[in-house]
């Protein structure tokens, strides 16, 4: 068997994510913090920061706005070596604005994405040979969203992840601004097929697949979905936890109360601290993971999760308390 | 008939508003986020931003803080044409400086408005000849306690819009700072009676016109106040809604809940609101404008309405959601 | 005669400007300072603050980071009623980031501005109606480098105007990321050889039309492209002042001494200041009004002459003194 | 009887107070909010503001942070000429990071303390003379954590204080991080034998003594500890208010409600409170003063209490309201 | 002889600073930096810095932008106990705006002092038996520019203070915003004559007092203006340095070179180092300290002197070097 | 011949390094920006950047400002694999605070690196077998200074390298607040004779070799004090340049011309220019890399290199230039 370098491989676009302090109104601007966002970096950032090691796949401009998402990145102990570097003029940056609302007001986001260097990510950037050192490699439903050699691009990663016996896990992801619920199904449903693990929100499984009925039995049907004889599914549910099937048994975990800071990039969060659990063949411990670790993302600005394994165990154990002593 | 020109017409004092950011105390400051505040001016940008054509009309200092103001509110799509303009050896800007408080500590205001080139606003200042061309014309009961010649300017334009067959609105707003509730009461007494559309806080009812009772028998009382055939009387009650009598009806609804940012202008942003019905002859639609806008305010750091109309028929359609999708 | 509305019509795109403070490098970025920056934006706050009446007319996306836009235009008291509002899906807003820098390190600028809202302009676009109430229109030769529609529209502009019997004024402002000198000088030959008045720098006479020679050679060659009997030529050449040349004689001024905090908008600021003594038909005028305003353009953060004529009237009187007092 | 010239004297540690804003990580940090902080000079400051005169005694570096820390503390009106000033090579500047948490996260503090000057403070470095003219001293429990000399300065404190008829007030503050409830215990023990006026929390006495019961029976307890005739015992219970004996009778008050902005240094305002009520005889007026300050406190960012006497009365009677009028 | 318990006791006015940051146009602010400001508070700190022990009696809004201001204050060392405090209502805090240039254009000031609290102060609010206790009394012609009781202030402080022995210092300070030279020369001959040290700048030496000729000649002339016999004048001449004449001889020394930060208070930082060495009967040492405390003072931002007699002593030996090491 | 994984392996101590903004005083702090120094990882920065592949060895403590430190290291590609980690117990971060200065105020630098993890770094923490894998040792003069052990792991490194064939290079870099030039001589003498490549800056030879004379004769000087037959000398002369002798001719370049942002950290970006070349066998390279780097690193803001080698190269072909276009 050959040596593994990286226990995760993921793939996929990060944008520079840029927000007005404060609750203030993105139409009257004079500071933008800056941070980066990307659904696959996000979860390769905390499953680098629990300690696996991790790559992350993707395509940067050559220029500071790249370098910067590169160096974030990189900080975080993620590998981005396998990074395709292109001049500016062949892709920029993606961006995202987001603008903090507060009750009745929602939390906006204004994406500025199109003709991002990301999106011209085609199967042809990537040098497969490298899955031959990959235990498991993670995907979401974003990129095949992007472009049609994005989509080729994440098809491919799943052929090549299953002729090496590398583990694929896919997270759903929907996202309205880059297509209709029936183009997601359509490109979906063959990848969805083969993946070993499949991550997907209550609300996804509605809008995209057009489920109804209990938890189980949307879980069930998102099973059906599924081809491989062990295929597990994740099932999140918001504020009312999540649920998993490994077609044997159920298990299930409440989420945890929290205090609203910037709940974006919790879902990476679970999904990351879920396949910590997986790789380590202990669901119910992914499952505690990913919960506790959604609830931190949720009190961290941004959407990088920035907090330890011991700040995960404080959760696990009840949370809070502490401050001088 | 005359060609309009603007929708409405309002007139008042502006002041430069500093906020020390966070709850910090004002004794501890270091910097000073800069804005700017007014009664009419906030209702005059929430009406442009709804598309109405609004003019506004006040004195200011020809210097950088003027210049700041007028180009602040002149952004917003309000005309500011026929502000006059003083050496600011003949009257300074006002300023407020506001530190924001959290339970039990009450938000305090520090007004630094005496002197101010608004308050020595007199009615030779203004060339009532432009009501010609306004359907509309706004006003509020804090520009006649501002000193002697802004109260005469405030009955001036009362009666000059009544010439012309402009409809006036006028929010009570009483500000306790600036004279008595009895002082209040005798300035205003003359000017409420002959308004078509009459704003009050059930605060303001007691306080100022020692009114008592269910809301149905205040906005009675209020109404008998008006000489007006058709008068109409709104009272607005915090976070129990609002209710409204055409002399004919009633018509109420509810407040929003709401995560309060900053109400301060949430007072006028409904006045704009309902307004924006009431020039629309549509009673319940301005009510429902009203909270709404209302509502958003509470979300909004500083007095400006920067909201638009899709904000706020997201609000009347139940608010929230959105994030990323 | 018909009424004029607009002394000045003016035609382009603008970005938002996205800055790091105090030197710091766009790769290391924490918080960016936004602004809005565009030639002909630029130019027309400039005449606006001085007290033309002037309009801009270019494509923003109907988002909050076009109305940002808009909102500030507006504010200096441009007119922007003729901007054409497109969803965001149709454009986006065109970004610039700029990295300050000091002896060795270059200002760096980083364009984003490729798919903009702006780059979509095209002749239909435009009421070119309006131009019967415009007295001059002023053009620069980034728009032609946008987009063949952007080109066109620049064309038609200058023809309608022509029919018009409104003057036009045109800077050639070579921009490289855009396009090779000799794509600009083919594109741009037809629209210099109809305009009135043409201002170009030493550096574009140079590198675009490939002149050489003293000033007073290149202003006669620049001269020769342009067919018109009056045409007049601007040549600016940075710290040796500039040229002008109206067939008929020269006329010369030199640059001021600056410290320089941004130069980012000088050579807008300078069309800005020979435009309004062009307009007065007071030519010595122009280029003293000009150059006093390139020079206080230095002193000023951003792309916006955010300057007063009493600050411009001081640099004429020899500049600096004042402080406390 | 010899002139006072303060009516409180105390002695300890201040540090320099690190904070990122906004809930942001430590570990992600870019710009730090600069305060003080430290028990005796918060409780110092809080007398200070209500009239009292204050002297506070400790140890600072002679360098720009030992400078700052000195002139915030006497820029409330606390004697600092007593301070012991060492060059920095004798001892640093303590320090502390807070990381403000929401929940499920805790707000953490990250203690960088030791080596510092105050650490270095023993018996020699204070001129007990001074005390001849104090009325009451107030120490507290983290200063013979610090080191052996400041455990024996807080002795001598006590024992020099007793001789010359000068009050005591101890508050037990126990640091987890500087020693273990065992050896608090013993080194506190003789100090709380001879002190005047006892403060402890519900949890110290819990930790420290081993205490349970009801909250009469763990102040009876806690007064056993204490050897003094009429000495009295005050026990914070945090949410549910405060209980005093006095060996004849009980005293006891709610807590408010808060919305938390910042806690630390709640029960320092609290102590602060209640010596005001002790020291005038009054011990109900020391209760309700010390948990309105606590509630006020909480409202504040930082360790120091920006309140006024004012603001206090304003909690007593009731809170919140005010803002605009 | 009473013991002294002040070395200086100096009277005036101190306003708050508000500074938009690096270079911005106050017409465009969104953030104010908040530090205060005034001749003789700029003087007091000064000299309470280098050891000396001073009192500022000025008159302050008790509301929390006085209570800043004199927080400030007292943190240098410098006695706020003879400040006498009046309600918001009978006087408000003086502001001034600063705005800092760059060749060519001028750092401008923006003043709203007027109705300030300090302009209302009279011979009747000050407590003169405080003079028995005080050495030096330091005055400003500021003061009695801004109102007749200020004036009447002044008059009678130099009174009062001679009459006890105490020396008296002034500097002319001429503030053209506040009168003209006429008025000024003809309110402060009266002062000139009795004090001990007369300040005064080359630039009001020929403006308020019309002299010319060279250095000395105006010095001589100046010195006939006072009667007193052994009346000492400081001529200072900006980059030309400072000449001092006692009758007897003349002291001279040159200006340093500087990168100006912030000169402002740069005249009050010399009049206080002047006053350091006048009152150690060492006039050299007096303009050494003076020059070399102006020259740091451009260095730092604000008004207040901040920096040690260290600081000065390193100008003293050459200035600069040290970093790292 | 085993493989090489790192060209570059640099051990030393890296602080947080805490900046007041714009020239403000330290004392007079509100709010610090973090970023990290250290001369070692300054250079493993910037040769990682230059696209070695570089490690850095060193000891943090594992809490938030650590894990900081190594992120931000990390993120530029320099490897931290090899960083031991001790509880915040063990060792603290070490710290410094600058404070930018103008003419004639020094830049000040306080340092607080006592008893830092990095301090207790000793031979046994490293394990040496990973020079097996190493090409060249990169050490500075200032870890010897930090403590016994520090010493000792330098002088190990020497041995290991050696002993492996690593070449090894040092730059003396001496400190005058961690010891005495005596101190040093002694010390680093035996360190000195041992390596391939010494750097060293006029100052230091001045100092703590007491070596005087022309460049040429100090770098003989120093060359005498190596015991290896080829050791190379590199003397740094500040604005005039560098020499280089390598026991057979010399080379020499000079300085660039700068405007200084933040001169720290230069000589660490020197060192690695040099290197750069160095390692590559070209000697003159590697001068005039060293010196563009060094003149580059004056215009950026913090320790860090951050710049790339476009930017190098575009100061190797005369620097500035640029802006729009």
């Amino acid at each position: 068997m050959p040596d593994i370098d990286f226990d995760v491989l993921t793939l996929g676009e990060t944008m520079l994510r840029l927000t007005p302090p404060n609750h203030e109104r993105l139409e009257d601007i004079r500071l933008l913090e800056v941070r980066i966002g990307g659904a696959e970096s996000n979860a390769a950032i905390a499953l680098a920061r629990l300690g696996l090691r991790v790559t992350w796949v993707s395509k940067l401009p050559n220029n500071p706005l790249g370098h910067f998402t590169a160096r974030r990145i990189h900080g975080h102990g993620v590998d981005v070596s396998h990074v395709v570097w292109v001049p500016t003029a062949l892709g920029r940056m993606g961006l995202y604005f987001i603008e903090q609302g507060a009750l009745p007001r929602p939390t906006r986001v204004l994406y500025d994405r199109a003709h991002s260097a990301a999106s011209t990510l085609s199967p042809t950037d990537v040098d497969w040979a490298i899955l031959d050192r990959v235990r498991h490699v993670h995907l979401t439903g974003i990129t095949p969203a992007l472009s049609a050699t994005c989509s080729d691009t994440v098809s491919r990663a799943v052929r090549e992840a299953r002729a090496r016996g590398c583990t694929v896990s896919f997270d759903v992801n929907y996202r309205g601004r880059l297509w209709s619920p029936n183009e997601a199904r359509l490109a979906l449903a063959p990848i969805i097929a083969e993946v070993d693990l499949l991550l997907c929100t209550e609300d996804d499984a509605r809008l995209v697949f057009q489920l109804e009925g209990s938890a189980q039995e949307m879980i069930r049907a998102l099973a059906a979905l599924n081809y491989r004889q062990n295929g597990m599914v994740v099932l999140t549910r918001g504020g009312q936890g999540a649920l998993v099937w490994d077609r044997t048994r159920f298990y299930q975990a409440s989420a945890y109360d929290v205090r609203e800071i910037d709940r974006v990039g919790a879902g990476d969060a679970f999904a990351a601290g879920f396949l910590w659990g997986y790789l380590a063949a202990d669901v119910q411990k992914g499952l505690d993971y990913g919960l506790a670790m959604a609830a931190l993302k949720h009190t961290i600005p941004g959407d990088e999760f920035l907090a330890t394994r011991e700040d995960v165990e404080a959760v696990l154990q009840g949370g809070l308390p502490q401050t001088a002593r």
